[in-house]
């Protein structure tokens, strides 16, 4: 079997298959390890992290003097980015016996794939983990700005950032660099993280201001230049002007399909590549989905779900599955979360933690729904963990089957507490059951207690 | 109904009988919010998490300076004790309808408490929450020990301090002060936090000695004095001596059952009250289990888990079952977690936090184990947080029913992870469908993905 990109889902497609039996090539255009290792969550997370800790130090009686180092932080940033190489990943690759090849991959025809000059034949599948890139609108192209890979990967501190977009990518980077010394002015079409709970989008925004940044909704960039001096001037939708050193265009993501032979098997380059829950991509030219198709989709590539996290799931699906079918049997294990149970961390300050349904979304698929809210900074573990400490939680309901179906937590240090709620969603957990499940005074978590009360139990 | 003590154990069952229709009265001879709230987990945990914190920032490239004003720590643990006044429990007490009695109560006979010069008479319960009081072994008196309460009260940072037990008072603590400027010794009979798996308590040993604690394991002290200059000498099996300032006696707890009138209703004065899964006592004068007791116990004081928040737990169950029987009924819910699912942090640096069975237990009692472990140190999410985390994870699996019986965490951060065990535990979640509970990328809560590819799925 062959990959097309060698990120983390590409990555796990291929070990999956190697470990069930099956001999697998990957091929990467750029650096093994893809977007995530190098312009996206690791050193997003290397960046937030400091200015995370310094912000929880500040937080409490009796911590003083923390201070950011913006050059250390960038070093350390380069340090998880390994500079922008990718040996320790090519070794990584071929030590779990994946035969590894660097170039721009296309698809010539039916399991049949092009790598510079190697011609790459595949007995079983092929599966394309080419991802995204950041989708950048015409009206912001002459200001040349800055997109989540210079965001992540820039070594200097821009004085002033405007940062367009009001997503997780807007979100996560005005917190980095407002953090690290920039004035950053945040601008949005509508309020921050318009896909969570409202909750949470309306708590960073208080963050980002409470950290100096210009936080202004419900406004759009009308014009935007790059100036002979170097700066950038930016026109508001109601006649204002904005002007600064760079501007991130935080504006959403594309399939990087353009380029990969889509058109060889009767699909549409640049479009997103629809899949079943196997990842087996619907429509490929000549193949019934009863005759077992060979061309798979796994990750961002296929718009189920753009996280990190679900593309390993889904290469991890994937490649179990290729390696059924090429033994004769159908999967065993089939892409379950991706339809309920989808987590997301957002490493802003405080932190946003969802999973599962949106009360909203929980509606429209037909639940009956009770929507549970608890203020966090009313929970004793809270309280101790950060002087004036201010969140919210939020669990969706089914009432029905009285258990969780979604779950949104935003405050300092829920990043890692919304893991019980995909545990308890994944697992169909009852709620009567769930309150035996006992939270330990005093830490933040015990607001699972105070949910079910609020319930009534 | 009528409960003896005011701690959070006696809070949750007088307010849960309250809602369950029933008046009641709770009775207090120190501070109502009880142990917990003044002089045990509330303090502990305020002078700890400065300290936490501190550790925290100090360990992330890029975030320099940050130190801990000891006086301001003590200040914020008095903020947090309420400087040991307790008018605002009180109130909340009064609040939810509950009369508050300020005295030694004690049981004169069947359904009847004297307090001071009141004489109350239940008509359906009497519920003893008195928690526990630390036991002071006779040969360290000498030296006018500590006990956790001076240690969670103290106004001053003692220069010396020696400590006498390695179980989780005696680790918090060593933690605590050491932090805070003394010069810790600690002295363990055996190993550190021998109820919980070793590794953690090896975790925890480096933590402190890495914090300059002088931690002397396999040591017992056999003779204790208080000098004329106030400084106490140890002398310690071996021969060796220790000189402190302070000394804590972290050496176990007995229940405060000893001046309650148990004499009056045919039990042991001083003795752990045996209870059902209602939290009734079995054993009461003249009371067969079939005729419908009157006297309960929840809390530290029955032995069962001396945690907080399990006394709040059995509080619950306790309350609503004493207001179940008032009306007839048998109680719906009754003590589960505490045969199985106990969960427990312990803010130690690191954090250790477990649930449920450790593998020898779950191998004593029946089940097919199989023991799962990790180097949370490998975890993409950990090394993001703390530059050379270092850390393990530790899942016991039932093969039988391919469920958790029990997780042991030991790491920066892990309190809030635990509860996630909890939920899988408690749900009787099935690996195969842990499978599809996906944690985030990169939270160190990704240990789960690794524990269940190492366990083979």
């Amino acid at each position: 079997m062959i990959v097309l990109g060698a990120g983390p889902t590409g990555e796990n497609v291929a070990a999956r298959a190697v470990r069930g039996g099956l001999s697998a090539a990957i091929a990467e255009s750029e650096l093994a390890g893809g977007e995530c290792s190098y312009w996206a969550c690791v050193p997003s997370k290397a960046l937030l992290r400091p200015a995370a800790v310094a912000d929880e130090a500040a937080r409490v009686e009796g911590v003083t003097g923390t201070r950011l180092e913006p050059e250390a932080v960038l070093d350390r940033r380069d340090r998880f980015t390994k500079n922008w190489k990718d040996d320790g990943q090519a070794e990584w690759i071929r030590g779990v016996g994946v035969d590894f090849f660097r170039g721009v991959a296309r698809i010539t025809g039916v399991r049949s794939v092009k790598v510079g000059d190697a011609e790459l034949h595949a007995n079983h599948a092929v599966v394309v983990c080419t991802g995204t890139r950041a989708v950048v609108p015409p009206g912001l192209t002459a200001a040349r700005p800055w997109t989540s890979r210079e965001a992540t990967s820039a070594r200097s501190v821009p004085r002033r950032l405007a940062i367009v977009g009001g997503g997780v990518v807007g979100c996560e980077m005005a917190a980095a660099w407002q953090a690290l010394g920039s004035q950053v002015t945040m601008l949005s079409h509508g309020r921050l993280l318009e896909r969570v709970d409202e909750f949470a989008g309306d708590l960073v925004a208080d963050g980002l201001r409470a950290a100096g940044a210009d936080v202004r909704l419900g406004v759009s960039v009308t014009e935007a230049a790059r100036e002979a001096d170097g700066t950038v001037t930016l026109r508001l939708s109601g006649g204002t002007t904005v002007v600064a050193d760079e501007v991130l265009a935080a504006t959403g993501r594309a399939p990087r399909t353009d380029d990969i032979g889509l058109e060889a098997v009767g699909l549409t380059p640049g479009s997103w590549l629809d899949v079943d829950d196997t990842l087996r991509v619907r429509g490929v030219r000549g193949e019934g989905e009863e005759a077992g198709g060979w061309l798979y989709a796994a990750g961002d590539v296929n718009h189920r779900a753009l996280l990190t996290h679900m593309g390993k799931y889904q290469g991890r699906i994937c490649g179990d599955a290729i390696a059924a079918r090429a033994s004769g049997r159908e999967p065993a294990v089939t892409d379950w979360a991706d339809h309920a149970c989808v987590p997301q961390v957002i490493f802003t300050m405080p932190e946003v933690a969802s999973v599962g349904l949106s009360a909203a979304r929980a509606e429209q698929a037909g639940y009956r729904v009770r929507v549970v809210d608890y203020d966090l900074g009313n929970v004793g573990g809270a309280a101790l963990l950060a002087d004036g400490y201010t969140g919210r939680a939020r669990i969706v309901v089914d009432e029905d089957r009285r258990v969780l179906v979604g779950a949104t937590l935003a405050g300092p240090g829920v990043g890692e507490m919304i893991h019980a709620a995909t545990v308890a969603i994944a697992g169909e957990v009852p709620l009567e059951r769930l309150w035996h499940a006992v939270p330990s005074f005093p830490t933040v978590s015990e607001v699972w207690l105070r949910l079910l009360e609020t319930y009534g139990l």
